[in-house]
């Protein structure tokens, strides 16, 4: 593979060691992890240091784990906002300025790379996904448009919710949604077995 | 610390090299990431080996990180679903056979050990993290709950939705929105800047 063209750096990272993390946490290489690491050094950069950095991404495909592995916000520390947009774009914010700036993957620059383009534009035809990662490494920060943005409001809920124990099932769950919890109430994704 | 009552390791991993992942992915160890190892334990060791893992967890706070660390799940690679219902469990289930089990940390075992029932059932005093954090090493295996449930469904999505180059801002989206993205449908959470 002609690594060439790769940049010796990704989004603050050594490109090698960024592509050995995402291989392990994502459990393989894939074209949308390696665009959003694109995506998040594209808006880091113009964005700029930040001490109170929140990040939302547009979709829940590979994208979350770029923001995992490239900037301290996780689903699980609260920085990380996921919504299931279906966009490939993120913003990266300051939670304290509710300054950000939002990048995306532009169809207008992804249009001038054929495989490239036929991953992310689904134009139908199969693709070998690992020439189109090399393809993104060669010229993915061509295919990042951003612009700065200002946020109404940090989408970080901290509220703490008061809590009590579910009547039917003996569990915790928070009680503005009502006299039991949403299991009990109808919505389980499961039934008892054995 | 008195790490004699430790388990040497936990879900599978070294339990000193789970904390110290744990600080350096989450940015902070927190009780809720601890006991969260706990479930992903209890859950994986009663249902055994799976080439086909997938995990649900019921809460967005801390919770997924633990699955994240410990697991081939992630939010990105689509194996982890993210429920928002403030329940403190999970379930692991083969996608294959859709057989799992879920496990939650049981109010009525935590309640015996009153520094974590103060935290884990905002009794409202004020706690000291890192004592929690001591006490969840030491009985962690004694406070959750655990049974075989199966599941309906996968609930991976799997469907390829068609997409679209948006009108108004030009950017990909799935079709199913309709005719514009959802942003430009109104609901951006951002405005332009500068």
């Amino acid at each position: 593979m002609d690594t060439s063209r790769w940049p010796r750096r990704l989004a603050g990272m050594d490109t090698e060691d960024f592509l050995h993390h995402a291989e392990e946490f994502h459990g393989h290489l894939s074209p949308g992890v390696v665009a959003g690491a694109f995506l998040v050094e594209a808006a880091g950069r113009r964005l700029g240091p930040s001490e109170h950095l929140n990040a939302v991404v547009e979709t829940v495909v590979c994208l979350p784990d770029a923001v995992q592995l490239l900037t301290p916000c996780t689903l699980g520390n609260g920085f990380l906002q996921v919504l299931d947009w279906g966009k490939f774009a993120l913003t990266l914010y300051d939670r304290m300025t509710l300054a950000g700036v939002r990048a995306w993957l532009d169809p207008a620059r992804v249009a001038r790379h054929e495989r490239v383009a036929a991953w992310y534009l689904r134009r139908g035809v199969k693709v070998d996904k690992e020439r189109v990662i090399a393809d993104l490494l060669g010229v993915g920060r061509d295919l990042v448009s951003s612009r700065p943005v200002r946020l109404e409001a940090a989408l970080k809920d901290t509220a703490r919710f008061p809590t009590a124990v579910c009547p039917d099932c003996g569990e915790t769950y928070p009680t503005r949604w009502g006299e039991r919890c949403l299991a009990c109430a109808g919505r389980a994704y499961y039934r008892p077995a054995e």
